[in-house]
């Protein structure tokens, strides 16, 4: 009964956002699994049309992102599940290496475009930082949903993605300092050891401690253990992530990957989380479509500035992380490239750095807002197109589209 | 890797908020289990403990709040999907009679109270109004761990909740018209006749449109259809209700209730929805916890009138609504009057809107307060003594004693 109090109607607006937000993305879903594409296409696009862009019912606030960031970190988590640290040591050094010239092209390539396109110094690196930002959010949900998280390049890119976001830390941490303009490379290398340990110290001894705990923690009282204890360590590891340095994704996803071994065959957790997944998923993806402001592109010359970007941002991305997968078979290093390609919420985060900083100008905070969003479209088919011999889809009725990550599990439960 | 954007800190700070609030519920709840009573007591305590009160490691906020509301939605939701229309409206003569009784009393014993602590009218007016909220949330969440939603006595509790909510909605639009001076009938016999049909169209047709869509939500090519539509049902219904004037969580018992018989015997639905509830419904009991100011109690005539209206709000209200069960056993009238006693987060608000409008001063405020965390502490562990033997509680070590409400489907699934 709250009707007459001024912050209950704020709540009554919010709740009809989420309302709005959840509708449009889940009928924005069906639509597309009809059109045999992928979902979170769909679903983004649902955000750039209930967004500021066009209709106007939802515009980005605070309590969105928030919910936008606890649906991020909890697909990370459900990905980590399924996902074993030996797995993941085993494509280690071919990681790195997707990882590192994933970074360079995508960073080389941003720079020169501003510096061609009148941008300063600092404003290049800027440009060329966001470039660098991979989200592989979005690619971990079209490949969760096909059921292919376990083969070989899909642990790649979820290995790279760790790396390639460790670089992406200091790299940030460079570029911010140059547009502060004091560079303090002392402290710069201090936040990326302490990343770097922190990531590594938690991917080698978490499963362990995991392993060990889990016949204390299958005789707590609380229902469900497991999933309540995951719960803990998920937000645990995010918020830990972010004062480290790390995005909070890293984190959760290692809070995943620690209770891979002890929770595998737990059907009822794995529902239980997919549960939230199901849920709060939309408003990530919601929420990057929303971020697109399509009015700036009135302006000719930024929207020929935002087609250089994208074409750039995906050319890179995938001719560097595919060469880092030299070996494979060229098919492989194509999956393992395009895997790599949405910048997603990160490039968002990186433009919008600068843009509080006061480095970057109006049209390049448009143009790498739109290529982030962009590229995080792009994806997804290119991953289907790279994987669909993989994945069992004979084109009959029972082809599985779109199915939470946890699904490959009823077999178990 | 937001580390250093000034609103990046914000969501870690938030993001750390919702870790200390679920790890510190959990860790309770399991405290409680062991000590064999009610896990929402402990959760509740977790708040005191974690909040400002205490500890003051977390303080209420938007953000928090919105989860809240969201988990308590959920938290209906869930027990209406499993209470079949027809189980409502075969207790519906002596649900009203509950209902009114249970408001009738309260209401007068607050505004009484006030009066002889040197109230004001629109004082004694609002404090009766407070007196009047149930929160069925609390016991909602006690009866489904002990697996008694089904009962006579549980089905009387839930339809005498919704009709004291349009009843308590009814009361707060005239006290809040007195404290402004202006009292338009009219309107609020609007809103009251705008609140009643739309509880009686949806708890009347919802079931059956719902029935007769399911083969259709069936051929969807989302995955668990049913499990979407219903979060979209959910958030939609739960946002008309404010719009009608009720509280949220009617929307979403009556939405839950809709879906009741498609639903039946689905597993993996109500398991994906009670993933959502056991990961947000902390926060709204933490919260609850949170909104306790020990420090107004230094002042011993704030304790005792804090202590005074609490012992008048559970004796009005068991007597009320057990008198109101007239016909039934003893034991079972008992069952019915502790299940109204939690007060909860709908007391609270009421506190909020009278100290809003003015009208109530700051130790009425604080007792109300009181009574409300005071109320929705004592009734689990009375519910749990009146339902005792009809709870499979044989002492031994496989009593369920905390688990979520859906678990009573695992036998289906």
């Amino acid at each position: 009964m709250p009707l007459l109090l001024a912050s209950a109607t704020d709540h009554s607006s919010i709740l009809l956002a989420l309302f709005v937000m959840l509708a449009a993305a889940k009928i924005m879903a069906e639509i597309f699994e009809r059109l045999r594409q992928p979902a979170v296409v769909g679903e983004i696009l649902a955000g750039v049309i209930v967004g500021p862009s066009v209709l106007g019912w939802v515009a980005p606030s605070e309590v969105i992102t928030i919910l936008a960031e606890i649906g991020v970190i909890f697909l990370l988590f459900t990905v980590g599940l399924e996902t074993k640290p030996q797995a993941i040591f085993n494509v280690g050094k071919r990681a790195v290496l997707v990882g590192v010239l994933g970074v360079i092209l995508p960073f080389i390539a941003g720079y020169f475009i501003a510096i061609a396109w009148d941008g300063s110094f600092a404003e290049a690196m800027f440009i060329g930082a966001a470039m660098v930002a991979t989200s592989v959010g979005i690619t971990a949900r079209v490949l969760g949903s096909m059921g292919l998280l376990d083969k070989e390049t899909s642990r790649i890119i979820l290995a790279a993605a760790v790396i390639d976001d460790i670089l992406g830390l200091i790299i940030l941490s460079l570029v911010s300092a140059v547009g502060q303009g004091s560079v303090s490379y002392a402290g710069i290398a201090k936040t990326a050891a302490a990343a770097i340990l922190f990531t590594a110290f938690v991917a080698l001894i978490g499963s362990k401690i995991m392993n060990g705990l889990a016949p204390a923690i299958d005789r707590l009282r609380l229902s469900t253990p497991f999933f309540n204890l995951g719960l803990i360590l998920c937000l645990g590891l995010s918020v830990a992530s972010i004062y480290v340095g790390v995005a909070a994704i890293i984190g959760a996803f290692l809070a995943g990957m620690a209770l891979a071994e002890a929770t595998e065959g737990n059907y009822k957790m794995h529902k239980l989380t997919s549960g939230i997944t199901e849920f709060l998923v939309p408003f990530f993806l919601v929420n990057i479509g929303m971020q697109l402001d399509l009015a700036v592109f009135r302006d000719m010359s930024v929207v020929a500035l935002a087609v250089i970007i994208t074409i750039a941002a995906v050319i890179t991305k995938f001719v560097g992380c595919g060469l880092g997968a030299w070996g494979m078979t060229p098919r492989e290093m194509g999956q393992v490239g395009v895997g790599m390609v949405p910048r997603g919420e990160v490039g968002i985060v990186v433009a919008q750095i600068g843009l509080g900083l006061g480095v970057i100008s109006g049209h390049f905070f448009a143009s790498v807002l739109f290529m982030a969003v962009a590229t995080t479209l792009i994806a997804p088919p290119l991953i289907k197109i790279f994987y669909s011999e993989d994945h069992d889809d004979d084109g009959d009725e029972d082809v599985v589209v779109e199915t939470d990550v946890s699904d490959n599990f009823t077999r178990i439960g």
